[in-house]
């Protein structure tokens, strides 16, 4: 069964030396685009292209602005911060992430709560966490309070993961009907909407991330986009240093980051991202032909965008019936030069978040022994 | 007179439409090596000139590796967490310094405390760091205890500001007494050598900045250096988000960081530090410009490199006899187009930083209102 779905693959990357999992692909402005930076000696913390990419990235979300950042961490440690994120407090994700978002709660000296999945979506179970919160009182400041610790639940992070949309609605509802702000780790999502609006954009801030492995890359990079204009001005000036504007004096007003984006990357951001329509449509035709094919595959699901979600794909899963069958296909997959990948351990079962609190973890557990990301990456 | 000087660097400067302060220059390879990544598509988070980079950067400096990060910053906070800097500790740095310095040091938790620089370095003034920790007691564990707090002083970072080398010898044994870590941060000080000996690798371990404002750039981008290959290989570790390596496995054993230099931005760090022996020197020659200059106009000092140190001449730097000239000099350059600037806001009077402990700031109160940086950037 592997050799086939693994010929399969080969079939849709057919004429590709290496099938690697998500490959970036370079076919519009790169190339002048960085070699005008370095014409005009300008590649670092000031420049044109950083400017034109806020501007470009946040008319091609609906965003009322963006703030573009270093990486994916990065915006996200900087939307915990402006979301009043404090150490000593809690901030509510998902187990099933990358490791990004769970570290970022930690920089900022709060201490991450793991909710589980939902089947359907993969992203935070708005159920369980509805459970969890109903068990939460609101002080007589206003703040929502963890009735094990007594600690202040800032904020919530759902991821949405593989860039299907997690279920916004329900989650925005719940967290603000208990004062608790919603950052969107849109890291993966870049392209897909939610009932029409971009991730990212349905709750408070929503944090991009245009890594190598992403559906357009910056080498390395990342964003805050939002709807709110005051909170983008405070996350420009907090990734600045906070310098203060001056013409020649050195002077910042709060503990800020150097969390730019430098205009080289920007540079290379401007140039894919002019490409991403087209990279949605083969995105989108590269899913209907996994979807079709593994329609055919007994005891192998091919997961599919949820209810609501019109999804980037941009890594395509597939679900086994077992962990042997999911090792197996790894094993295989990855030994004949197709690159392939379980999903990520999940955040409860690492040695440095194994003591936080969660929900029961029956979905992520059991999900995340079964899936593997096969190769996704747009073709040309 | 400061019309004179304006003429002088206009003419340092002959040919130049902005006289900067330090604009970057792009001479060599830049554009064969980032029009490499684009044709590889290894523009992210490995690629070959993020190898090539650290060995170069290990060959020129004399270090026996070195890691490259996203930027001095993160550099900075990395050589503080790996010297074991935790939350609560305290960690002696100079008040003369960018912020980034405290912001590394409060990233970690820790609080920075204030020493003043010496009036022939500009840096870390030794002799008041002695008497700072004459006061302080070792206990029991071998920890060096600041009587006024309770705390444990775990590092001293001196910073080579301006390129010009700290007094290291001093400060390293003055601290390696207490069983304080020295942290050097050489952001300024590419290409410095102290004694013969690069800045960086005299104390513990030491952070570089290629900032566009520095010597050489990779637009955003940062190093640590060191004679110590385990510090290294953890500093690897933790720049890199902690991962375990496998070959398709993500799972991560400690809480780590997205630092780690993407290699578009190595591309372009490579094809810097291969033309860094010619900007050195004209670098030296810009100073002894300056120097031959300033020895002729009364009431300004040029400042020169001080005893032992082979300096960078990053920013050339002249000292006014009062903050009246200072900013009639400033206020004039910059409205003729020769960019200048002060030294920075010290971080005892930022708002911030204000209530953190500090010795007396003599020198950094006198110099800093007094202080202009001139242009210095590499002329071709």
């Amino acid at each position: 069964m592997s050799k086939e779905i693994i010929s399969f693959i080969k079939e849709i990357y057919r004429g590709w030396r290496d099938v690697n999992l998500h490959a970036p692909i370079f076919v519009g402005n790169e190339i002048a685009y960085l070699t005008k930076c370095i014409e005009t000696t300008m590649v670092s913390s000031v420049g044109q292209f950083v400017d034109q990419f806020e501007r470009d990235l946040a008319s091609f979300t609906g965003a009322s602005g963006s703030v573009a950042v270093v990486n994916g961490t990065a915006a996200l440690h900087t939307a915990l911060i402006l979301t009043g994120v404090k150490p000593g407090d809690e901030v509510l994700t998902q187990s099933l992430t990358f490791v990004a978002t769970a570290n970022a709660i930690s920089y900022t000296g709060a201490k991450p709560v793991f909710i589980d999945v939902s089947e359907d979506r993969l992203s935070l179970c708005s159920v369980k966490l509805e459970a969890f919160l109903n068990k939460c009182k609101i002080d007589s400041e206003g703040n929502c309070r963890n009735p094990q610790t007594g600690n202040i639940i800032r904020a919530c992070v759902p991821m949405h993961t593989f860039g299907h949309a997690a279920d916004m609605d329900a989650i925005v509802r719940i967290c603000h009907s208990k004062n608790i702000k919603v950052i969107e780790d849109a890291a993966e999502s870049l392209g897909t909407r939610y009932n029409g609006v971009h991730t990212g954009l349905i709750g408070d801030i929503g944090v991009l991330s245009f890594n190598g492995n992403k559906i357009i890359t910056s080498g390395g990079g990342g964003a805050l986009i939002s709807t709110d204009g005051d909170i983008l001005k405070k996350a420009k000036h907090l990734t600045t240093t906070a310098k203060k504007a001056h013409a020649w004096k050195y002077e910042h007003d709060v503990i800020g980051y150097n969390y730019r984006m430098p205009n080289i990357n920007a540079a290379l951001a401007c140039a894919q991202l002019e490409c991403i329509n087209d990279f949605l449509k083969d995105k989108r035709t590269i899913a209907e032909q996994y979807r079709a094919y593994f329609a055919t595959i007994p005891d192998i699901k091919f997961f599919d965008e949820p209810l609501g979600s019109k999804s980037n794909f941009w890594l395509n899963s597939i679900i086994f019936s077992s962990e042997r069958d999911q090792q197996r296909f790894l094993e295989e997959s990855n030994a004949s030069g197709v690159i392939t990948r379980p999903i990520w351990v999940p955040m409860h079962k690492l040695d440095m978040y194994s003591k936080c609190e969660r929900t029961e973890m029956a979905v992520t557990d059991a999900l995340s022994s079964r899936i593997v990301n096969i190769p996704s990456g747009v073709r040309s």
